[in-house]
């Protein structure tokens, strides 16, 4: 069922323009690579136009965000609006400093992605629900709550945040959930090193933008898919490592895995559950 | 024959000052250390100059392009050209916007590089030849012509360009052409692997420079080795592959494959053919 | 002895604010994780405030120093300072051109950095030490003394620096000291291929910040503990290497080995030896 999605992807080879940070870009665009897309990453606002122009989706991400940067974003999403191109926003960090919680809630006001992903903190962030959490960056793990706990606000959060913005939302932890507003999807792939490399979520913030614009027809389908894909990868290469293999190997191993990874192997290892999101609610 | 050309390089030492982008940087400088070669990143308009003055060579990569660093090439440029030190352009997305192509034919005008390497998109691009295909971003290889009429297309933008500039000018693709507008130089060494990771047209780019610094007396014949070397590389990566690995382990083993070159190794593995380019015109 | 202020990192996770050059962030930030730390590469003039107050440290790094990145790191200074964070200040390739040798000697007037870590010529010319040497960028090991007039050299720069700011002072080189201007501490853990990637200087200074931000209450021997951390780590790296591996894949080797580095290990491989300053100042 998901596997198709993945097949798209190498076929179509979309080129996904993403406007990221300088520390996980080489990954990003490798991993770009291995699922079949090709990277852009001119971040420039002269120049995001007519890149957004040639290529069939736009990631968003707010990594090492600017006043420049911040800018060619913008215009970058506008272009992508007109043009009926699909937006993938990574709010990385939202919540840790004034200006970034500024600057990811301007964006969102803005521009109209098509997918929001972020942790918990972020999510919860934009989707403006108070809680004690102090904000944490990703791959920082002290602040974040236990995880019962942590599931019923990421539903919370994330079902807030969807029918606010009209967004797919996807908040990964523990457990990923993905939803419409509606539909409530949970994807329990995955491995707990991906948080232990930088650039695991910008990763898969990227392969959704490629999933959803290989996949136009079905984008919830298109996002789980991505999202399951990046799990497995994670489990892949954990599978594959040694003793004395740490998390650069890791890192390695977890773009390999999306470069061999084919539709029927992700169909087979998909871990999905969906559920009507009022059920959940309650 | 070719092998003395990296002995040189691995005996000189060049420092290589590269402008480049932020997404390939790391591997750019790490495959400079693997040739030989040490590699210098500053790219501040403000300290460009200095740096060039320390530098053996300097290569201007237009990856992630801005105003800023576009300021600092020119100051660097106008260095090394003063300072009789060679440069090696790289037009990273020529024919993608309409700034990028105005700023890499800007860079043409005000500078004198020694060599231009790009592939046949961007080479086209700055030839002015027309023809029917849109510009693609590298990497992309949709709109990319057929083996045999790509062949055509790439040796007369080669010739073109390399008669316009004085620079010897380097089309890579199925098979890498050399030209200085005289004799023409067909490589095909390579794998097709070399297309599925970010940054290796970047650091070819970066190996050619440091090969021509190390080896100032033969230009032509210092191209042909580095373009061999990188080429080669691709090779001996592909062939240390399990059914496992991807292309991230490719990007390594790419690396770690000029970190164990030698001349001997270049000289045997080298597949080249030269011929003069008035034949292959007609 | 030195084990338990790894120990001390794992258990705190400290989150890591590094402002720092887009060739080597995604190593450092990889590194910070294998040590047990988190990392934060905020470099906006409007936001590192923010982020100061959520981490423990913060790492300054020149490498790709521009006018922007500069404004950013004597405003998280000072922040830092004001709420009694520990800063590591790494000034990459001071030396090499008038602006950055200027912008280092700037930081270090406005900032109270708690260590400073460089290589040789960094040092010196922060020490203010004449020498025949012409400034070298970090991996270019040409223009270097002899390695024993370059461990003078290194002892007389470090303990005059040290003196100077009141910053732990540590010079990387054949082996690496580490001095406060009283105590004088010298490791000789290390491999020689850490000069032959990118970024093991940048990784260093980082895991300084994360050793020394878990463990306030000993700052040299928590420096002392980082750099023998490091050096074994290289060791390490070096030992798994086959024959056709390169400084590919020692880099990740090299990550790896600090993933899997516990206390003991430290304890059992570290090469100190320690003298007061002034015997040796002799």
């Amino acid at each position: 069922m998901y596997g198709k999605y993945l097949d798209n992807v190498r076929k179509m080879q979309p080129m996904i323009h993403s406007i990221t940070n300088y520390v996980t870009a080489n990954d990003v665009a490798n991993m770009l690579f291995a699922c079949g897309a090709a990277p852009c990453m001119a971040d420039d606002v002269n120049e995001v136009k007519d890149i957004v122009m040639l290529s069939s989706g736009l990631t968003v991400n707010l990594g090492t965000l600017n006043k420049d940067r911040f800018e060619a974003m913008v215009v970058a999403a506008t272009a992508a609006i007109r043009s009926g191109k699909p937006i993938v926003f990574d709010p990385v960090g939202a919540g840790s400093s004034e200006s970034r919680t500024a600057g990811a809630k301007q964006f969102l006001f803005l521009s109209k992605p098509t997918v929001i992903r972020g942790n918990l903190s972020e999510i919860k962030v934009l989707a403006e629900i108070q809680s004690s959490d102090r904000p944490v960056f990703r791959g920082l793990t002290r602040g974040v709550d236990s995880p019962i706990a942590g599931f019923r606000d990421s539903l919370q959060s994330a079902v807030t945040l969807a029918k606010k913005t009209g967004a797919i939302t996807v908040v990964t932890g523990e457990s990923d959930l993905i939803t419409d507003g509606k539909t409530l999807v949970c994807v329990s792939n995955g491995d707990p090193l991906l948080k232990k490399i930088t650039g695991s979520g910008c990763m898969m913030s990227a392969v959704i933008t490629a999933f959803i614009s290989a996949n136009p027809d079905n984008l919830l389908e298109a996002v789980t898919a991505a999202v399951c894909a990046i799990g497995i990868c994670g489990e892949t290469a954990r599978e594959r490592m040694t003793k004395e293999d740490g998390n650069a190997t890791f890192r390695n191993y977890f773009i390999d895995a999306m470069y061999n990874l084919d539709g029927d192997t992700l169909d087979s290892k998909a871990k999905v559950s969906i559920k009507g999101a009022q059920d959940e609610d309650k």
